[in-house]
């Protein structure tokens, strides 16, 4: 069976979305990354920073200053957080989107959202540190952080944001139907195999 | 660079030493999971029975019974806990295969003895629980313990003695080059691609 839908889940400065980015053209699947985030924007009147900042990232800071920077006032979240709220409206987004069209979704336990379904396609992007080092300050060049301290405090926010919403282990191979690890492939043949795999 | 080593970690139940067998038919490599247990038995005088019992599981039953039990009283441990001894042994058994031929090795934390060679390729094979009862069952037949539990048992034994040799998180992505669910592939489909990404 073929798979119309793909999710791609990565450590940060792995090339899973380069990679994701490849697989969607080469399918001529719709994509999904920061698409989705002003698709969340659109629904709830959410600010599109404020998305990208905590659509994939655990409560970190009060949500009581974050709501009241962000969020419309006019929008009502039933009692919920604006990290809860924003997971629902993100997560319907997400099932209404695979139930849509044939696409390539990145990050967003989207993986887990979508979970049962056969023509998905789950993929987890990985690579050693030093190697994701220096690709963050080659594409992102330089910061004030040295790299791997950028590295762990993005992966980490994502781990803890997979866990506190799905109850799972980010980066457990048993969450996926197949992880790469980038390096040791190269981004060219991930994509080959991630398009061999979603045809078969 | 073609791999010359292939590494093969596996859920019980999951097909990973039927791919594991397949794979190294396939490239004609030497092939090593009870072939193991035997060349351990010749380096340390230990029943194979033994090695098979406690070569990927860690200490679960007191060390001195066991020892008492099988263990070549005219082996010197030089102070080593029986299981330590072994683990020591195995992981020089795995070092001097590797270096002498090409090899599919499965299980045993050869993942992680042969982590920094470049001509390795280290695979995790996994499937949910369901496949695998239903796989287990059929091949190795029913028993007094439910399927599940007999899994549950098995892979909690795998991942103490993981941790407790590696520090590691035994089915974490990130210990693996390519981590396959069996069930969403197949058997053949994994066999392929192990095979296309070693001679890569």
């Amino acid at each position: 069976m073929s798979k119309r839908i793909i999710t791609i889940s990565r450590q940060f400065g792995s090339g899973g979305r380069t990679i994701a980015k490849a697989v969607a053209e080469k399918l001529g699947y719709a994509y999904y990354d920061k698409e989705l985030i002003e698709k969340v924007a659109e629904m709830t009147g959410f600010d599109p920073k404020y998305i990208e900042e905590n659509g994939e990232y655990a409560p970190g800071k009060s949500i009581f200053s974050l709501a009241s920077s962000y969020i419309s006032s006019s929008r009502v979240m039933g009692g919920m957080s604006a990290y809860d709220y924003l997971w629902v409206v993100q997560r319907n987004a997400i099932l209404e989107i695979a139930d849509k069209e044939n696409c390539v979704i990145v990050g967003r336990c989207a993986d887990q959202i979508l979970k049962d379904r056969e023509d998905a396609l789950h993929v987890y992007i990985h690579a050693p540190l030093e190697a994701r080092a220096e690709r963050i300050v080659r594409l992102y060049g330089e910061s004030e952080k040295k790299p791997e301290e950028r590295l762990k405090e993005k992966d980490t926010k994502r781990s803890v944001n997979y866990k506190h919403f799905t109850g799972e282990v980010w980066g457990d191979s048993r969450n996926y139907d197949l992880c790469l690890n980038s390096e040791k492939f190269g981004i060219e043949k991930c994509v080959e195999l991630i398009v061999g795999l979603a045809k078969d």
